[in-house]
C-alpha cells in the first residue's frame, strides 16, 4: 500500500495537470495519492487544478462497484471491510477504501488507526485505503470522497468501499453516491435489538448481521427475522429489489461471499431493468444540487455581516421576542438588495 | 365557522397593523381571516405587515396544544379529524385546523372540498378550519402555516391540528412546528400492509390504525403487532417516551378519546421532564434556519443569471462531460466576486 499523507502534508510542487492524468490512467499509485491530496487541499490553485484533472479523467469512471458501508458500533465494520476485501483481492480485483468522518479532528493519527484497522488490507498491493480528510462540514468531505472515488475509479480500481461512521447525515450521503448501501448490524441481547438508526433503513439495498458466530448464531438468525418482518413494513424503492436481510461472521469468514453474490444480483437486476444508469445519472445531479446548496450556504452564513447578526437574532429568537420568520426576514433583507 | 377566501381574494384595504392585533386578540374570526390572508399574501407591503402584527402578538402564542396529523392516501384523515375535532370542542376546546399542500394548485375549489370534507366541523362555533395556500414551495406554504399557527394561538385557540397529505418531505416540516405528530394507517389485505412512506416513522409521536370497525377488527389488531413490533427495532428519541401503535374506528367513533389521552400523557411527560420546552425552542431555532435556508436558495435560484446558466450546466452532467463539482463551481464562482 501506498502511505498517504493526509492534505496537506505534502508539498505539491508539480502544478501539471497531465502529470496527474497520466499518472492517474497508467494506474500509478503514488500519483494516485497525490492527486488525492491536490482535492483534498484548499488552496484555491489546488481546487483548480483537481477540478481540471477531474473532469479530464471522467470518461475513465463509472466502470467500478460503488459500494457504501456503514454500521452500528460495535458491529465489527473494520474487521467486515478486512475481511470482505481481502476476498476480492484474492478474486483479482482491485479494491479501494474510503471513509467519511466529517466528525472528526483526527490528524496523522487517523492513518495509523486505518492502517491498524485493517492490517491485511493495508499491506495488499491490490488494495488502496485512504482516510477521509480531518474536519470540514459534511458536504466539504463527501465532496472529496466522491471525486476521489472517480480518480480511483480512473486509476483501474473495480470495487470502491466508501465507509461511514454514521455520524448525523452521512449516511443519506453516501448512499447517494454508490450503487450499494450495505448496513452491518448486530444482534443484541434478547428483547432489546440494537437499534437501527434514524433514516439508515430507508437507504439500506441489504442489511447484515454480523458477528453470527459461536453461541451467537441463534441470536444474529432471530434478529436477522426481526429485521426482515420490519422491512416487510415499509415501502419498496424498486419493484426489481426486495432489501435482504443477512447473517455472516467476518471474524469465521462465513457467509462473505453470499453478501458479494447479492451485491452482484443487485448489480445485474437493476441494469436489466434499466434502473442502473437512471440512478447513476440521478446521483450525479443530486450530488450538482448538494454541492451548490453547501457553497451557497457558506458564501452566505460564513460572511462578516450575517455573523455579525446572527447572535443577537439566535437571542431573540430564544427569548421570544422575534418570530423565527420576522428575523429570518431581516437577514434575507440583505438579499434582496443585492441580486445576483 | 367564519368563511375564508383563499389569499388574494378578500382586498385588504385595512392597512393599520393594530386593526389586526387588537381583533385577532379579541378571537374576532372574521378579523383572524384576513390576518391569514396577510400572513399568505406574496405582496411586500402585506408580508411587512404581517411580520409586525405576528411579532406583536407573539407574548400571546405558545399555550396551544400543536397537533400534525398525516395519513396514506384512504387512511380516513378526513372523517378521523372531523369526529377527534368534534370530541375536543364538545369538551369545551376551540380547535383549529390547518392544511399543508404544497403539491395543490387547487384555488376556490379547496375550500369546497375542506368543507365537504369536515361537515359538522365546518359549521362548529368553537371550530376554524383553513386550508392551505395554493400553490408555492413547501418551504413557503409551511412558514405561511406556522405563522398561521400562532396567531390562531393568539386568537385563543386551544388545539392547533396541522394536516398534510404526506406529500414529498412535508411530514418532516409538519413534524418540525407540533408538539405531537400523529400518523394515521389502514390494515392492508393480508400479508402486505400499507407501506409506511419513507422517514415518517422517524418522526410519529404515536401511530393509529384507523377503521378498526367491523370485519377489520382482527386485521387492525394484528397491523397494530406488526407496526409495534417494527418500532420495537427503532430508537426511541425520548427515553420519556414509546412511541405507542393505537387502533380506533373513526366512523364508529370509538377509541378517539384513547388517543387524546395519550397526547394529553406525552404533554404532561415532556413538560415534566422538561424535553417539552427544550423542543419548542430547538423548533423555533430550527424553523429559523429553515426560513433562511428556503430564502436564500430561492435568492440564488431563481436569479436570472442562474437560471440563464443552469440549463447548459444540467445537460453537460447528464451527458458526462462534466463532473457535477466542476459543473457546480461555475455557479458558485459567480459568489465569489460577491461577498455580501
Amino acid at each position: 500500500m501506498v502511505y498517504c499523507f493526509p492534505h496537506g502534508a505534502i508539498v505539491l510542487k508539480n502544478m501539471d495537470a497531465q502529470y496527474y492524468i497520466d499518472g492517474v490512467e497508467a494506474g500509478n499509485r503514488l500519483v494516485l495519492a497525490r492527486t488525492i491530496t491536490l482535492i483534498e487541499s484548499s488552496l484555491p490553485a489546488h481546487k483548480q487544478l483537481a477540478r481540471e484533472i477531474v473532469d479530464s479523467l471522467l470518461d475513465r469512471t463509472g466502470k467500478a462497484v460503488r459500494l457504501g458501508i456503514t454500521g452500528v458500533p460495535g458491529a465489527g465494520k473494520s474487521t467486515f471491510i478486512e475481511v470482505f476485501g481481502t476476498m476480492l483481492t484474492e478474486a483479482g480485483l482491485k479494491v479501494a477504501v474510503l471513509a467519511i468522518d466529517p466528525s472528526s479532528s483526527r490528524s496523522g493519527g487517523s492513518i495509523l488507526g486505518d492502517k491498524t484497522r485493517m492490517e491485511r488490507l493495508a499491506v495488499n498491493e491490490r488494495a488502496f485505503i485512504r482516510p477521509s480528510p480531518s474536519g470540514g462540514t459534511l458536504g466539504g468531505v463527501a465532496g472529496k470522497t466522491r471525486e476521489t472515488m472517480l480518480v480511483c475509479e480512473a486509476a483501474g480500481f473495480d470495487v470502491i468501499i466508501i465507509e461511514t461512521v454514521g455520524v448525523g447525515q452521512s449516511e443519506t450521503t453516501v448512499a447517494s453516491m454508490v450503487d450499494f448501501f450495505l448496513v452491518l448490524m448486530i444482534a443484541g441481547g434478547g428483547d432489546e435489538l440494537q437499534g437501527i438508526k434514524k433514516g439508515v433503513l430507508e437507504v439500506a439495498d441489504a442489511i447484515v448481521i454480523n458477528k453470527a458466530d459461536g453461541d451467537n448464531v441463534d441470536r444474529a438468525e432471530l434478529a436477522r427475522r426481526e429485521y426482515e418482518a420490519a422491512l416487510n413494513l415499509l415501502m419498496p424503492y424498486s419493484p426489481n429489489w426486495t432489501v435482504p436481510v443477512m447473517t455472516c461472521s467476518a471474524l469465521a469468514n462465513h457467509g462473505i461471499e453470499a453478501i458479494w453474490q447479492k451485491i452482484e444480483e443487485h448489480r445485474r437486476q437493476m441494469q436489466d431493468s434499466g434502473e442502473f444508469e437512471g440512478k447513476r445519472k440521478k446521483q450525479a445531479l443530486q450530488w450538482f444540487r448538494f454541492i451548490l446548496d453547501e457553497g451557497l450556504r457558506s458564501w452566505f452564513y460564513t460572511s462578516e455581516r450575517v455573523q455579525q447578526e446572527m447572535p443577537q437574532l439566535l437571542g431573540e429568537i430564544e427569548a421570544g421576542t422575534a418570530s423565527p420568520t420576522a428575523a429570518a426576514s431581516r437577514l434575507l433583507d440583505l438579499l434582496d438588495h443585492r441580486p445576483l
